[in-house]
């Protein structure tokens, strides 16, 4: 039977050498196993990043795949190291710090992982790299079929998961209100939580124009008419459009071809900044 | 029989989980597909260097590689998708907007991908993210042979192709004029669109010494004398080379361990910079 | 037999195409190669930090990997190009300029590349992509069984290897005295050259409290209490913590989800600064 794939991801960066060492571990352990990565930039320390992008990429891989997700901060103290069995099939190894908390609802049973078996032979005298020594030995060991999901240790409850706080955007006839939930440097658009299958109970379609006013406590941050469509093109070059988001079934603001977020958010990039802090505004015109 | 490779690019970057649903899917269509990555970190929605980029590296990959390029800023607009099949045997399947210029000439034939067919099922909402729903989707298919060519879409004329304008330098005796064809960020050094088989025709031969003049309107920004040779280290650490480009046969220019763009051409790296409005001229000393 | 797994590492970047064309070279040699990145992100030209990866990291893989190591600022001139067998088995590829002191101690013999054999055929006018050109196309022949590892060619004294110096650190009762080894920009800890099994013989057990002071010439940089112990969490959030390093058996010293060197060693990432003017000493408490 061909045996599951391995997706990977870490705040580790790609200017260090950690990754591969996560990767030539699992080799070791059987060199047949395919291994894929998610994001390794994650921001450092990051478990909400972590959370969401488990949340929005589980459903693009096949039933049965092994993720390995390693934001640790906690890495060599108390936090339990965990193998959370999802609905589908599919396993999310990782520290219990968090990074659950997007897919809790799909968790069929959670796993503490018993390192005196499911570590790497020899590593116990590093205690900050378990993303190699517990993690990457632990799903790998999993996913080969060395040990069964019984294998990686004994069952707790859910409800004993560390979790942040989410919320969801509440919506009536022509309004809906929310918080921005995260937010691409890359491209620069963000996402709400406000979900588009509640949003489309406003009444507002397609092509409508709304209006959006972003705040933090009392600043108005953003306060435009913005179209509400299918895609950026359907806008100017550097104009704002609001749209059901890429990866994940909630809204999202961006400018064609231009960074929302560096335009009129500056300040959201920087290191600590709660993006549960800005609230969204969106209504009918 | 076995199955061609998938080498995938995009302006997606690699700090999100875009290119990680890419995969996905890709693997669910077929888990026997071996996915590489040509460079995730093109600049948003820069065209041209997608173009560059896969004539640079398309002859380094075996006849029959499936190349997904996915630079799309008009994604969700009228703008076609497309496969375009090469005179090599390999495939790119790409937005129609520019990205096939530089390898216009390898096209043997070109084909509409016929979304109602080449589509992943159930992303019909999503009109932000043909990435994954519409291009790795169909060039796994291709890739995996669940379609032939054929099954891609209708054929239209390649000269119907979306293109952007590129030149040819001039040569003569002692003589080579052209403009700045692209800038490596990370080393810095800068490539023309002078080809070495025309530059031989000047007369100037490997170890002459010529002199260069770079000017951005009436502003000369390089005029120096420059060795042309066959590598870096014919210069000291901080002088400039001229030499036969790494990956295409034109002429490159770079400072020996430095980097040539931060010191004398430092706006060349700002969002919206046309590499054409540099001019180069060089001529034997 | 399986075939060994290639593992390379190179200044390249992640926003070129030259590693896309390394593996499109290695798959077109043997098609079944499978082909792993260490780090591409190395500071250009930095051949102390390719070498210090590379005895990070082939520990973590399995005996006989093939490693491709390409920081190579000589490209194209006299310098050797060189396959070097370890005693465990494995094998690294690489330009002769270093990259091989920190596992000097590891080879069992080293041979120069014969370029009339094992260079890319029609790659010759290029002379500055020998990553490509030799190192990707001789790892992969040699991975492949194409040639066995007298094929690469002629075997020279692993005394003419180029060298840079490193130092170790050293210990006397509640003392030890060592310099910077590296620093890691992602997180912003430091390793020292001092060992742990050598820091053991200063009497310093986990859960003491030590003093650090940190000079570069006669400026102290840092001078401080700090806790050595297992790993971050033992200390709050900001406060330094001083531990076995997690990919070497060297001390390292971070803060707990902040940047050590941001904070006290801002100037150390700059191209050119030398780990090595910096001086640590730690004593009991």
């Amino acid at each position: 039977m061909k045996k599951p794939n391995l997706v990977l991801q870490t705040d580790f960066g790609l200017s260090t050498g950690f990754v591969c060492s996560m990767y030539g571990v699992i080799k070791m352990i059987d060199d047949s196993l395919n291994i894929y990565d998610l994001n390794h930039e994650i921001r450092p320390f990051d478990m909400r990043q972590a959370s969401f992008l488990l949340a929005d990429t589980i459903p693009y891989w096949a039933p049965g795949t092994v993720f390995v997700s390693v934001v640790d901060p906690g890495v060599g103290t108390a936090r339990k190291s965990c193998v959370a069995k999802l609905k589908n099939g599919s396993y999310v190894v990782t520290p219990d710090n968090g990074t659950l908390t997007a897919i809790i609802e799909q968790i069929e049973e959670i796993r503490q992982i018993d390192e005196t078996v499911n570590r790497l032979p020899g590593s116990e005298k590093s205690g900050t790299f378990h993303g190699r020594d517990v993690f990457a030995y632990c799903g790998a060991r999993l996913a080969a079929g060395i040990i069964d999901y019984k294998g990686v240790g004994p069952v707790y409850p859910v409800g004993e998961c560390v979790r942040f706080a989410i919320s969801e955007g509440k919506v009536s006839e022509g309004l809906a209100e929310g918080r921005i939930a995260g937010c691409l440097k890359h491209f620069g658009g963000i996402s709400s939580n406000i979900s588009v299958e509640q949003f489309e109970k406003t009444g507002i379609k397609l092509g409508d124009m709304t209006h959006i006013l972003i705040k933090k406590g009392e600043d108005a941050l953003f306060d435009q008419d913005v179209l509400y469509h299918r895609s950026f093109g359907y806008v100017k070059i550097g104009e704002p459009i609001l749209y059901n988001g890429s990866t994940t079934p909630y809204l999202s603001l961006s400018l064609n071809q231009r960074s929302f977020a560096e335009k009129y958010l500056p300040h959201i990039f920087d290191i600590g900044e709660e993006f549960a802090d800005y609230r969204i505004m969106i209504w009918k015109k």
